[in-house]
């Protein structure tokens, strides 16, 4: 299915860019669980356009209209779903990309699997505007798991694989620390990365770069032998985002004796001495924190002129791509990846069944 | 779900290590397609273990037993169900391992999950014994998108993240180059990787490493946006095989205008200059071959002694695992990612609906 | 899942019967199919209440909004969405159905269900009116499947197990006999019908019925053996409607002499004699009309006094349910019937792999 | 997909009639929980042919073999997978069906989806046979609802909609006065069941009947609203049984006023004082006993010539089935209707979502 995910709950996240709206459903949900809206357009926020320098100047308020799902503050046991209408609506900037394809971007693809009848306004529904509803219905999962002591944070490990944060703690990842804004554990190196994302701009380049993203407080036994394991589950997901490109889970060591982590008694409770694995054996978390690296490809909008091809002729073109984009969507994409390891997270909460306790 | 993958197919893997039988069963595949079982044996034998000195001695004759829907060298429209006996099955090796669980493994994890009914000898269904009926299905996929141009191999990239193998040519990968014992492109670097397995073996170490696949003849248009995009759908199932860590699509450059791929016209037919968006744009492949690389950790297995826990006492205990093992799985690991590779593109081939071809 | 159907396309419904709104999300429909909006306006306005004096007067305009999925009248690719707003929205009459269940409805089963969290008011998830959404999905269905040449009708085959229609003729049942008003085939009935609505209506009553529905036009070979047959699908949608209770394929006849439906011959094409399995042998289509008969239960809201119980006093409390109701809703479940069929064979085509051709 | 079951147990069946072997896989079960193979032998056995005089001579043992999934008599987690090996296998009696369809089986169907390479012998996977695996997955079901106080059983209702037995008392089915070899409530309709039976199978013609199933002492809150409600779920599986072309749940009343089941309360308990609604609202239990009907045709192999068509010749073709068969499969249907409920029931319990009970 292209845009429905999940086992237990189901997300099905609709919309195109320059359509009337965006949104999403979200089947399956217990009843009874609170949901504090602010704390979610908080969440979003992290993700809009258009909020300081380094990102593109088209604003919108990402406000979720609920019109399904909630009442007096808590799921009532009906499907949830929300829109976010669209006020940047369609324009004339597009009409070529049917013809002409972007480099980079989906125009091709699309063009070729929806022979000319998809959307290509601003991307239709391969623009990276559809993560804002993955955003709400992530930012909720994360409220959710909040209750229960699971917390989820990422932070902008590199940008253009030349400037690097810290790496989050493996033992015991320190998600208090990265702020919200451009989120970092080394405050020191953000001003590095800003300047490159800008020298980008200021080139009509874009970069790329990674985030890392961690999960603490899960409890042991969560996931399932091969295809449902934890991996599987989270990487169905994050490969969902555009412009992810590859997904690394822990610090792989290349030999066994220093990659195996060794067990030790805490408290009484099992740990492991290190954390390479990513509190993940055998697809099954083993209550260490589950950490986990996403590459995020350059964005493909730039301002200097490429080579792509007029489909009607057959023959090369060449292309300048207008309007204003990010010079690099890893900073948004932080929460998006949150949300996406929420809503895995989640639905493998609701998935579990485990042992039958009567023996 | 454990052990179930596809969305218009549907495989079921079975069985534990030491278990009577390991098995697949594999719905939804249509009538008609060949099935040449010698060819099939060929792959799975590159999978079986004992076939040379880099690899464990253990030995046993990966035959599989059909016994459901073939007729006379066809599919005949009924589930395929296939199992292979065990014949090294239940010995008392693996009697304490509930107990003290071995560090890398499953064990502990299962032990959690299972709450003390899992099988452990062997791993259970966490061995990566159960990669032989995922050769299986995968070497039947994979016979039948040869049929229809598309070809699926895979090569060792690196051992250890020391010794380097080439990477496949992005916009035409040298399938044909890879051998099939040691599968390299450059057989240069073969004898030191296999010097660097030996010498982890003589160590009592283990050693990973990393794969590269290439899948070619792919039609354009392949594929949904977001969670049904081929990355999403190959990354599922690729992580589903015991001991991946990581994944990679293509080679990703940090900066837009050389990761962007330009469009050319090539015999009328349009290609990219490059190939860094490793054939997928969008979720949906643009023709361009489809390469990743895949991240391995060393055999858990190692024979030097190792810190675990007793569970039962709370407390620290050395564990020596007995048995001889694998030092590096990597070598026999490369069927097997093909495999998974065959089994999401031929589901994917079978899910695809695209545009209504009237107007 | 609660409100998600689908195999190959993935239909989600939401809404509350007195939320903001109520819609639907269809993804998994290839791109370039037609829409034709005002045929759907024409086919939802056979559900919609108050059109007459034999159903509830409160009247809505079910007119929905399109946010998603249609671009210049054609399916784009991206998902639809559409959705309703709610006018009659949340008033006090409902307030202590929590406390007081209704007896036929869902109050009751909802309560323990969702723990007091469920939005009680005009029955929330539960109330008929999520059926308009369902008939947004289904109306599309039928106009693709029109296309195709796969025509489906309803009519009301009995009230109240009293007064019968005609059967469909099952091997040419005629569709364009039924009218839309108050869909019958032999309109002689239709008058005593309605005096029998209207006189459950004049008793503070209800009367339930039967639906006949037939598709003509299916080719042979659609379905799946076992759980994927075509009763099967069918039969999960159609108990999907609220107050359906039985369901019937064809007419049985309980000896195998006559039950058995001879083959013959004509202008060259397969055809049976009679046509009593419904066209579905094994779950797979035979290419006959598949005819089907569907029980409604009458309306459980009834004005006369009722029994019910106070949950919080744990003891029996007459209950009178106020507002005015449908006095029997099988003439508005006549295109829901239809609706739920058009998903069902819709999804069925697109899911449908049969024989490799090349041989 | 054809022939799998389930949302979060995932059944899978496989296997030809005169194939190598019937079997199933079962996913997604707990570890833990008991298997009694007696138990569930002597439920398989009640299904087995060859039994009495009423059913075919041909005799198998359908003796599972469980290739995974059981450790020490209990479940270990891993997928379970039993197989019966074929003992009747392949035999020349079946050569011309596929040229010359028998009415009211699956040959004309098969034929045109898998244009010939379909297994025809014995029916291939279209065999009543196949309700073997499916009553291993049911047999083990029940067991583990009936630890969980969850009880299912099913009666002959009518032979030939002539002879009729009692119907189960709806407020308290009497599950334990329904005898095993010829399964009824009321003994003395009996004999002249088995009389029609006889005098069928006298005539060289066979009977259909309807056997009714009652499930008792489940939980209130099971079930979803709309397509994932308790009626869907059953409806699916039953349908998947070959023969089954009704299915009507409770016994419906024509009027609202005495179909609506008044509350009351019992014991600190909320009952109904009647239960036409099948323990069903909204989908979702009420704890009442749910209980259905299922109609079977009768068996479409008779002994007298019928008229069919030849394929090939493109002409009518008498044929007479050889071989010989059940006269009516009703009283060995029985524990596959069971078995069949047992297993929607234990996949609605494994998939149970409420109310988060925080609050």
């Amino acid at each position: 299915m292209s845009s429905t995910y999940g086992e237990s709950l189901k997300l099905s996240i609709f919309g195109q860019s320059h359509g009337p709206a965006i949104g999403m459903t979200l089947d399956g949900i217990p009843a009874g669980l609170p949901v504090d809206l602010n704390k979610l357009q908080t969440f979003l926020n992290r993700r809009a356009p258009g909020q300081n320098d380094w990102s593109t100047p088209r604003r919108e308020e990402d406000r979720p209209e609920f019109l399904s799902g909630i009442l007096d503050g808590y799921t009532c046991g009906a499907p949830l779903a929300a829109v976010i209408y669209n006020k940047n609506t369609r324009s004339g900037d597009y009409a070529n990309l049917k013809d002409c394809p972007r480099p980079g971007h989906a125009d091709y693809t699309a063009q070729v699997k929806y022979g000319g009848f998809q959307d290509a306004a601003g991307g239709g529904h391969f623009s990276g505007r559809l993560t804002a509803p993955l955003c709400i219905a992530g930012g909720l999962c994360k409220q959710w798991l909040e209750e229960m002591g699971i917390k989820i944070g990422a932070h902008i490990w590199n940008i253009g694989a030349l400037i690097y944060d810290d790496r989050f703690n493996a033992l015991s990842p320190e998600l208090d620390k990265v702020g919200s804004d451009f989120p970092m554990l080394n405050e020191s190196a953000a001003k590095r990365m800003q300047e490159e994302i800008a020298s980008a701009r200021a080139n009509g380049d874009s970069v790329g770069g990674e985030i890392e993203c961690a999960i603490t407080g899960l409890p042991a036994g969560l996931g399932e032998p091969m295809f449902g394991g934890v991996e599987s589950r989270i990487a169905q997901i994050i490969y969902g985002i555009p412009a992810v490109k590859d997904l690394a889970f822990g610090e792989m060591h290349p030999k066994g004796s220093t990659n195996n982590d060794a067990f030790s008694v805490e408290n009484g409770a099992v740990r492991t001495v290190t954390n390479r694995c990513s509190g993940i054996l055998g697809g099954i978390t083993n209550g260490m924190p589950v950490i986990f690296s996403v590459g995020i490809k350059p964005t493909p909008s730039i301002s200097c002129p490429q080579q792509s091809v007029s489909l009607s002729k057959g023959e090369i073109q060449e292309l300048v791509v207008k309007g204003r984009h990010d010079p690099c969507i890893v900073p948004r994409a932080v929460p998006v990846v949150e949300a996406a390891a929420a809503i895995a997270i989640y639905d493998l909460i609701l998935s579990n069944t485990q042992t039958d306790r009567r023996k």
